[in-house]
């Protein structure tokens, strides 16, 4: 035991990077049946690690569906304790093709790491293990009581960690969370993100004739479910970008003219986003700017539509069935079945004669959520990034959905700070995934910043 | 040389089936460059059938796409000349797995052949092969002079065949074209076809941001590729069925009340039709008959449509682009540049704001056909149907395509007269296609009688 933490944590970069490289190499892709036995052996991976930080009781504990990581120290008497989450499953990687390097197949070019999961959110959840790995074998204790719990379902809504939150409600019990998913901002400025969108979705099938029809013998005669299933998705928002499913913005707390001006004040160049997302223009909801249109509106996006004949060449058919995935983002206080079914039953209200619609479940709901601007968790947050920036934090919203805050609060009264070192523009849910090699650094410090000074506190 | 052609014929018949059983096995899928050498090998299988059928001069004739297989026997002084037109190339197989056997391995089920391309064309293909070889082994000559010409690229719009046509004019030239391609209307009575419908088609691309985005991040930041590609397709339809794009009908020739009572004596049951097409419900433009929609009347329809996430689970994205491909079948007098025309100007007049749209060619067109009603070819062969089935056969149209009878007519001066065995209900360009062997046995009947009239009207 020899040097600060911050020394150690220094000398131990190379080894860091090579573990986050290994943990990244396992394809634990959460809605994907057949990457099962890579889910366990990410979730084995990471028990592997935690037990090697230190005299952390670690478990692997079992859930409906993918299991939970969990582990715990407690030696810090007196001192707050944390409970630190974050996911080790991650999105699927197509579309194959556009990837530079093989999504498994973690790759540093100039700075940074690709590779499905690094930034969302295997680099992130490495970084407190490590930490702890630092301050064990510096000062052979933590600053705080450190409670661990890493899912394998936050990519498809974590729909068994609600369950599983309520089962284990006194072990996880703790002052406040402390989040190593939901990324921050931007690569400019530090940030501390204070609220993130809900989420709810579906998927509608349409179906027409039982079989695919010549389009020649049978066009004209029968409906065709592509054109009615192109008509409902039509139908589901105005020509200007506002939702017109009846009753969408009914529950929607509208902003104060307060957090208008403080979202209108912070530096956002829109030309400057539009090049990084190489998008021609924004669109969306009228009256709402672009950063409160993503960050406090409700959206309704179809995420994926499918029907006919997809194949080279032409083929001349009236298909028998068309289907689409859609997802709503949702915003305090709106609810993801109040939505759903109000989707529904526009769906079910626009459909055009001669096909039948047939809706089913499409990933698993989540509540929208906010920490109260007042609490400590924030103060700490800023004061760590101040030391490791050098500048004051902004604070920002998340358009994004980290579905287990609000059952962290409901279940177990806890606030959540999103303490998260990967960057909104490091394409996750995309082709060529990375996380910058220089936040994974800043995080190391941050996070042991965060608990010294919130063990100071005590 | 014994008995007559009928008794050869009849005495034939399993090899008959087993060749058609053969050829089937090959699939010449033409639309798939993978099935290039298929496409050889069902050329050179009935290049040898023909040569095996008798004293045919026998070609393989290289075009710009797939080859035509060519035959001709001229020894029937003075009686007239037949160029017998139809297709060995076969659509995809595609929903493989609706298929209840395997689409190239054919399998007979209770008086049916099923496989891809038994129907459509590969069995009525065959007829007129085997009505030769029994002519040439009973008589020793054809009753009249036969030309046939078999192409490679019917099922995607006959791009070769029109130059092929043109450059080979005073070789195809003849008093008749009698084409093994067009299928009867239905099972219940025969049928004469006199018109079918022309084909134009596109392929339409939607492009957004650059690459697939979190749809929590981006959502409600840039525009959806899929909501403007479904907003553009139901741009296409008025809500009631008409093809909204503007001058689309303008060429169109309105039916006579001559015309429109003769479709509404045909005994045509609505019900017994959507029972076939297993449907819930005839749809279309509103004034006309269902058999008017689908003869007489052009269409719009969209064959794919695919974007986005389509695997299982859900992928909560902001995708980059979205496609559809889309075909009009077309009625006298409509061009098909002109309506290709009249829809990119309607896209491009409906694209929503933020995304790009891009409109490349989809397969080849087709102008519509009609023949005249006193075309002695009619004549006779609404009389060897009548010696066939002991009734007189029904007049009816195509609601689909057989893109090179306007071509033989413009440049060989030759009317076609529809002489397929196939039926309509026999699910071509769908999974299951079949062929009922006793279409079979009536197609090789009709034939010889056809041949057999016709000479003896010389």
């Amino acid at each position: 035991m020899a040097g600060t933490v911050y020394e150690a944590l220094a000398a131990g970069r190379n080894r860091i990077l090579s573990d986050l490289i290994e943990f990244a190499t396992i394809p634990s892709v959460s809605t994907d049946p057949v990457h099962r036995a890579d889910i366990d052996r990410a979730a084995a991976w990471l028990a592997d690690r935690l037990a090697a930080a230190g005299p952390f009781a670690v478990q692997i504990l079992p859930t409906a569906g993918h299991p939970v990581v969990y582990a715990e120290w407690l030696g810090a008497a007196g001192a707050p304790t944390v409970l630190v989450y974050g996911h080790y499953d991650v999105q699927p990687p197509d579309p194959l093709e556009k990837w530079a390097t093989e999504p498994f197949r973690p790759t540093v070019r100039e700075g940074r790491l690709y590779g499905r999961g690094v930034s969302d959110d295997k680099g992130p959840v490495l970084i407190p293990i490590k930490v702890a790995e630092a301050f064990f074998a510096t000062a052979g204790a933590l600053p705080v009581n450190v409670k661990c719990l890493f899912e394998g379902e936050e990519e498809i809504g974590s729909p068994s960690l609600e369950p599983f939150v309520r089962e284990h409600a006194s072990q996880l019990a703790g002052d406040l969370v402390l989040s190593a998913d939901g990324a921050m901002w931007r690569i400019s400025e530090p940030s501390i993100t204070v609220a993130c969108r809900g989420l709810a979705g579906m998927e509608l099938s349409v179906y027409g004739p039982a079989k695919d029809l010549h389009s020649g013998r049978h066009g004209g005669g029968v409906a065709n479910p592509l054109h009615a299933l192109a008509s409902l998705i039509d139908s589901l928002h105005a020509a200007d970008g506002r939702v017109a499913v009846a009753g969408f913005y009914d529950a929607v707390q509208e902003l104060s003219a307060e957090e208008r001006s403080t979202i209108a004040a912070l530096p956002f160049d829109e030309a400057a986003y539009l090049a990084q997302v190489d998008s021609a223009a924004t669109f969306g909801e009228p009256g709402y700017s672009t950063l409160e249109r993503q960050w406090t509106r409700p959206t309704l996006e179809i995420n994926g539509l499918w029907g006919g004949y997809q194949g080279a060449g032409s083929k001349t058919i009236v298909p028998a069935e068309a289907h689409a995935k859609l997802s709503c983002r949702l915003v305090p206080a709106q609810d993801p079945q109040d939505i759903l079914d109000k989707v529904a039953a526009h769906l079910r209200g626009h459909l055009a004669p001669g096909v039948r619609l047939k809706i089913a479940p499409g990933g698993h709901a989540a509540l929208p959520y906010e920490i109260p601007a007042a609490h400590p968790g924030l103060a700490v947050a800023r004061a760590a990034l101040c030391r490791v920036y050098g500048q004051e934090p902004v604070l920002v919203r998340m358009g994004g959905t980290v579905p287990i805050c609000d059952a962290f609060h409901r279940i177990l009264g806890m606030e959540t700070v999103f303490f998260s070192f990967s960057t909104a523009d490091e394409d996750f849910h995309a082709p060529n995934e990375f996380f910058r090699i220089n936040r994974l650094w800043e995080g190391l410090e941050a996070w042991a910043r965060y608990w010294e000074l919130l063990g100071q506190r005590a």
